[in-house]
């Protein structure tokens, strides 16, 4: 049997406030076709389908027409979980209908405990939960952490296991050493909320959701798909896509998309990013955090760069604006204000005071000090 | 055939501040109930079936139970469509798995032209909507008032018209000369929003969502249910319920709900009403909309009246605090201060100021004149 794993479609999210709409669009509809071509027998959907618990019309119809897509008309049998920026409780709308073409929508924990048997395998899902919720299913107030709880949850798992199967765990959660970057939102509010690997170690497969990365983690039997798209600048120099998974073997092979447009780093002067004969050679619409090598001041930087590159999502200087001169050691009392602001103008603009602006500073200065000895 | 017609469920719906959960819930019960009683073959459901577009999980969860009930456990075929309280997008949700068990979801003006025969009748689905969906779905820029939307739509469904079949409509808009309460939100925003009755002629039954009070709509082939609870205390004297439908003859009969807790008027003095006499002989649970006939100032009023009612939802004056004596006709400048603050007491508190007021009334006078002479 071969499954295609996938998760964090955050359907919804914004890149500093640019709509992804169509990017996730498209890259839906790459996943869609490698699930095709690979002639794959279902969808492990690791959870976080929504980036928010109260998603707007747009993405409800935007993930509503996914999944029908891929369940009525693909007929394609679709294993998901909610994870924690999805509401459990509105993903659940529906769920109970669902089963009937192959779309397992579980939601909560007890759902966990229902293996679905296809092929050679039985999949377990298990969705994003709080500790508290294992506390309540297990009566057992000693669960206050994640890796007590998703111990617990495996313990229980453990007994369903028909030893003539190869298991399949569907997850939503921080593994203990993975690697982070800026999209994931945090889990742990004041506890420890991660799960090592050991807990898990007993699953032929886990496809976990969660981090965007899918090198976050290095395991032979779990992994993180990853996001179909790059939702943060840390991600620039990801490959996003999905695994494929045999499940005769659990080898998995990653099948990368193309994104429509990507998210990358410019890192060069003024001058270079504006010559037509270095950005006519590069994807202008991709979306671009730029850091400039240039020291001096550029007026209207971001209005010009942006005639080029109409999508910056960020925008620094390499050196900063920081001064040459630490301003706390300079002995500002006994000082001169000219000199004074001559020192911070050069260290603030990497250059000096034309005479011009020395003049202007100099009568301002003189009226000044008339104004403070009347 | 017999069918189950009902409306305006506005889960979520608050009033004035009171979650009406338990009494929707308890109303859910009673409709099921005479659903199973009645031997009925289908449930009628016409629109707002939330309160708001965006629900709350609560909400999404209670609406998720009543209509899992209804269709999965008591297996009733349910025949429902979006009022202008419900996001048509989000309840849409799931729909093209529902039809499986004969749960039918229209949200979209096109589904109008699906009928759905069962038994001796075609069931059409007009969801709410707009004039503008309606100028798109028909490519005719003139349609721009609701009553033309909905001609268009009755013409085309009318070619639909299968003869040897009796013809119902589902359908949520206002219907011209119903009578209105409080509690309904006015369709109208600049446009005549108003069907007349004569469009719905070619109807057998037309089973209408919107207005909250079955009274609202003298009809022989048309009617509202109503909601199955009171939203405003302008509905106090309605009696809530819904209609069986026999397809037969078409006779529909009322089957009326008990509230859990009513919505009822009060209008006496604060005296009677808080002598256990009177009020241990009524339900003091119930949603009161209390009137005083007193015109003294009472101490505490609503504290006092809240420790045997706990759920006011108004509290008024018959008479109001109106003074008997317009203040602006009074030669305020030419008079005596005392005699300004006796005249002014009188007409609010309806009583003279004791002699201790006007001790205390002098003295206070006295001080401020002191302090204005320094």
């Amino acid at each position: 049997m071969r499954l295609l794993h996938t998760a964090d479609w955050h359907i919804g999210r914004r890149l500093h406030g640019f709509d992804l709409t169509d990017v996730q669009e498209d890259a839906f509809k790459q996943i869609e076709q490698i699930a095709i071509d690979e002639k794959v027998d279902g969808i492990l959907l690791a959870g976080d389908l929504y980036d928010r618990g109260m998603p707007s019309e747009n993405s409800v119809s935007l993930l509503n027409k996914m999944i029908q897509k891929l369940n009525l008309e693909d007929r394609l049998p679709i294993y998901a979980i909610s994870g924690n920026h999805d509401s459990a409780i509105r993903l659940s709308t529906g769920a109970p209908w669902f089963e009937a073409t192959k779309f397992y929508m579980a939601t909560s924990i007890e759902q966990a405990f229902q293996p679905i048997t296809v092929g050679n395998s039985q999949i377990f899902l298990l969705p994003y939960f709080e500790p508290f919720a294992a506390q309540q299913y297990f009566e057992n107030e000693k669960i206050t952490h994640l890796d007590q709880a998703v111990k617990a949850v495996v313990e229980k798992i453990k007994t369903l296991f028909d030893p003539a199967k190869k298991h399949i765990l569907v997850a939503h959660f921080f593994v203990a050493g993975s690697s982070v970057t800026d999209s994931e939102t945090q889990l742990s509010v004041g506890g420890l909320a991660e799960v090592p690997l050991s807990v898990l170690s007993d699953f032929d497969y886990v496809a976990l959701g969660h981090l965007h990365g899918r090198q976050a983690l290095q395991a032979d039997n779990a992994a993180y798909s990853g996001s179909p798209v790059k939702f943060s600048l840390s991600e620039a120099d990801q490959e996003k896509g999905v695994y494929i998974l045999d499940t005769e073997n659990m080898e998995r092979t990653f099948k990368a998309l193309q994104p429509l447009r990507d998210v990358t780093r410019l890192h060069d002067s003024f001058e270079k990013l504006t010559n037509p004969i270095y950005y006519e050679k590069i994807g202008r619409k991709d979306y671009f955090g730029i850091t400039l090598t240039d020291t001096k001041p550029i007026p209207n930087v971001l209005a010009r760069l942006r005639e080029i590159y109409p999508n910056i999502v960020s925008l620094d200087r390499e050196k900063g604006y920081q001064p040459s001169i630490n301003p706390r050691s300079l002995n500002v009392k006994n000082q001169n204000p000219m000199e004074l602001l001559d020192q911070f103008y050069e260290s603030i603009a990497k250059e000096d005071l034309t005479e011009q602006q020395k003049k202007w500073a100099e009568n301002a200065l003189g009226k000044a000090n008339r104004e403070v000895q009347k």
